[in-house]
């Protein structure tokens, strides 16, 4: 047996050089050999991506949620084997993957909701005046429209949420977007399990097999030669900092640029106050946090990679109680060899510009936690030490006054999260608050970053480098309107208008006409 | 008497080498001398504006809409110097600048509106579940906050509507954005009235004076400088596609890359169908159609500088009109000599490549109409001819067949506008019309591009290259969004919000409240 691409729903002909996925525990290759998509399956993938967008453009909300619901129920019926074949390519617990596989299903149904509310297409209307002087005022009806084709980049840490089914490729199909998804080479067999209900979604609602396609690939080519097709019209991301801005740079590159939304991760900074420790307070939240930076062998975008604590007997109480519970950790697998091999480099990256005070052992593909502990000093003139160590490990930077808390938080870059404890009384809050909330996508008051919830409200996003655009979030339903850009008709009969700006508004979408919301549904 | 750069409110001193405009209508130099900004102003009118940008976020929108509805006071409390300074600059009749400050004061006062409301900040919350299983779950509140301080550059063809007080400005003000303006070397004179304006009416709302500066230059090294500045988080540009990339790149290479929305113009394609031209109907399209080209000497970002005219005797009949009225409109002078050289430039490149009926001959820094015909197979062939000429000068391919049309219409790049004129049930309108909507960020059906109205639903926007991002208007209340990024609070105590997610609401923004619009103003 053997896997290939994906494309009109159906296999495509095996060509090139296989690969094997790793079995992420034990290192050992795994069966079956994966064919890279072939440059013509590029080609064609897109091209079918092009015939479905006018399609895809035209449908209705109702045409789109159903769409969404059935790919969740398509995944749902198949859980179990994707579960299992998860947990063999990227070594997370099942309990995770299952979660994971709930989270994602969830979220195609929130954008199956946000889908057949319309309310993303922000329709606006402003009717005509022909009595205006000294010239009459046109009819004018706008609203949001797919920008076309989305190439999405499967992430390795979120085999399901943020893969082939996960958030981007929701919210692009919730606007009409096709989508051609370029999966991880980390877990090219989940993958094909999660394109194929895809597909099976796609056929049963009756939309264009080009909605979808899922490209293969075990190293770089196959993404660039997507980003550079002149029909795809933007592209979702989450990885690393190096993969995103290279990717940005090819799509920056092309004859007609296209944006590139980027999810690079972060070290996300919590700031422990001196009085969040007070009253022996800070040994749960020393438990908590180190859960936190051993969630899934801390391979989270938002795992907690920098501690800011107070000088002092309960900062040094609660450093040790820290310690202490990430020594208590067990070792765990990561998703790759690459990925074990790049975290212990990066602790041996702490050890020399930092004094590391746990260092859990583990052996091959497996990581064990990690914290180092550094002086404000050191830290504020040690720009390596801001950076990202993708695993279970985590850095106490330890500073003397107010002060110098607030310039150490001032030369932090933008991140996705950042979290405050403090006591709610505490004078110094309200002034570290500000200073998280304007580098940070996210801000916590007590709790732990990871764990992001899927709705309304939710920021998944950030300043650069935590993105490439801060202005927008990848999860939760603000996510949509990424892959969209604007339309004005004016003076257009009825007749000839999309639905959303007809009169009668069929489709029943949320509208501002001459300023304020439509109260009837109708103009 | 000589002009500075306004920098905390008041003149900075005079330094390098002065340089003035021109008086459009006679290429005479003006007085007074202008001294360009000085390498340490552009770093102090920064450094001004970040210390200002705290203060901004914090603002109300009342304090914000108040700074935009008196700028507008100011303008028109100084409208008579401000329109003879600029008629003398840019050559514009009288009665179009009066007009475009009454466009510009309408705008402010629109975004003083905007800012009032608070729709912009997209306000959502999705409350506290304790109860949730497996994990319970958490507040989130989020809204839209200022990206920070903006650099805006002035257009050479609006002095008012898209210059140092134009949209722009007024967007990034009305969501708390500083802005820092690297007027246009055409008109400084203008824009130190209106730069004057706008410092007065922020000392009298009494903000800090570094919300908003003003820098000249006759040349690029200031414009470039400021969009290196790291404290710049935003730029905003209309003008030519040439000087539009060029920011981009520059933008694009800081360690900090910060998005540029540039408008970069377009040739605006008009398509006549011929059941437009039925019954002698294309007489006055033509006299309507020459008077759009030759608005403002042509020199409108929405210029119908193309036309897609059938063969056959109507069509003849049609472009022979249109001739007849463009060689009956007078010359008038361009906004610089510079741009009356590129355009008889262009008007010969014209001659060159297609058949031109009409050139209306002018000496100097003035412009005469021009049209020029050509075959459909041309056009094609011909990518030149698909270019922008910069001026009162247009364009008309004959079409033989629907499919040529369709076939050409599907070849152009990205377009600000698109109009279409044809026969309310003609079967061919459907399809052209989708073809332009695909391709424009405002189509018409009857009428003439130019003439942009400001209101809510206006899309002054399109797809690259008409714009850097077609995801976004420049022009009307959605122009705020650009300056603005997300920011999710979890969890946070009610005092530490800012005030529009607490829960209640004391600014009276609208909000969404577990997904649903709130009814009572409160959470």
């Amino acid at each position: 047996m053997t896997v290939t691409s994906l494309l009109d729903g159906r296999a495509v002909a095996p060509s090139g050089v296989a690969f094997r996925a790793t079995h992420a525990a034990s290192g050992a290759p795994l069966d079956p050999e994966v064919y890279p998509a072939a440059p013509a399956d590029v080609e064609r993938a897109v091209r079918l991506a092009q015939a479905a967008a006018p399609v895809l453009a035209a449908a209705s909300g109702d045409t789109l949620g159903a769409l969404l619901d059935r790919i969740a129920d398509e995944i749902d019926a198949d859980a179990d084997a994707i579960v299992a074949r998860a947990h063999a390519e990227t070594g997370l617990p099942e309990g995770r993957l299952r979660g994971e596989t709930g989270r994602t299903t969830g979220q195609l149904r929130l954008f199956a909701h946000e889908a057949r509310r319309g309310t993303w297409r922000d329709v606006r209307i402003d009717r005509a005046d022909p009595d205006r002087t000294p010239a009459p005022r046109p009819d004018l009806r706008s609203m949001r429209v797919p920008r076309g084709p989305v190439a999405v980049f499967g992430a390795s840490n979120f085999p399901l949420a943020f893969s082939v089914a996960g958030g981007d490729t929701a919210s692009a199909l919730a606007v009409g977007c096709p989508v051609v998804v370029k999966s991880h080479p980390a877990h090219p067999g989940t993958s094909i399990l999660v394109g194929e209900a895809v597909a099976r979604a796609v056929a049963a609602v009756g939309l264009p097999a080009g909605t979808f396609g899922l490209l293969l690939d075990g190293g770089h080519d196959v993404g660039v030669a997507l980003v550079r097709q002149p029909g795809v019209a933007a592209v979702g991301f989450t990885g690393s900092r190096r993969a995103g801005l290279a990717l940005a740079a090819v799509a920056a590159a092309r004859d007609v640029p296209i944006p590139v939304f980027a999810e690079m991760g972060s070290v996300n900074p919590v700031v422990v106050l001196g009085s969040a420790l007070a009253d022996g307070g800070g040994t749960d939240l020393a438990q908590a946090l180190a859960a936190s930076v051993t969630l899934g062998a801390g391979q989270f975008c938002t795992c907690p990679g920098l501690v800011f604590v107070p000088e002092g007997t309960a900062g040094d109480a609660f450093v040790a109680a820290l310690a202490e519970s990430l020594a208590a950790t067990p070792p765990a697998p990561m998703l790759t060899p690459a990925h074990a091999d790049a975290y212990r480099n990066g602790v041996n990256h702490l050890g020399v510009e930092a004094d590391l005070r746990v260092r859990v052992d583990a052996a091959g593909t497996s990581a064990g936690a990690a914290v180092a502990e550094v002086r404000g000093a050191t830290f504020a003139a040690t720009p390596s030490l801001a950076e990202e160590t993708f695993g279970p490990a985590t850095l106490a930077v330890r500073t003397a006054t107010h002060a110098e808390l607030m310039a150490l938080l001032e030369g932090l870059e933008g991140q996705l999260t950042a979290t405050l404890h403090t006591a709610p009384e505490d004078p110094e809050a309200a002034a570290v608050l500000a200073a998280l909330a304007a580098r940070a996508g996210r801000v916590l008051v007590g709790g732990v970053p990871t764990g992001v919830e899927v709705n309304q409200a939710i920021v998944h996003g950030g300043p650069f480098p935590a993105t490439s655009d801060g202005g927008s979030t990848s999860v939760g339903a603000r996510a949509a309107e990424r892959w969209t850009r604007l339309v004005a008709y004016q003076d257009a009969p009825d007749a000839l208008l999309p639905p959303p700006l007809r009169d009668a508004n069929p489709w029943g979408v949320p509208r501002l006409v001459d300023g304020a919301p439509e109260s009837d549904g109708a103009a």
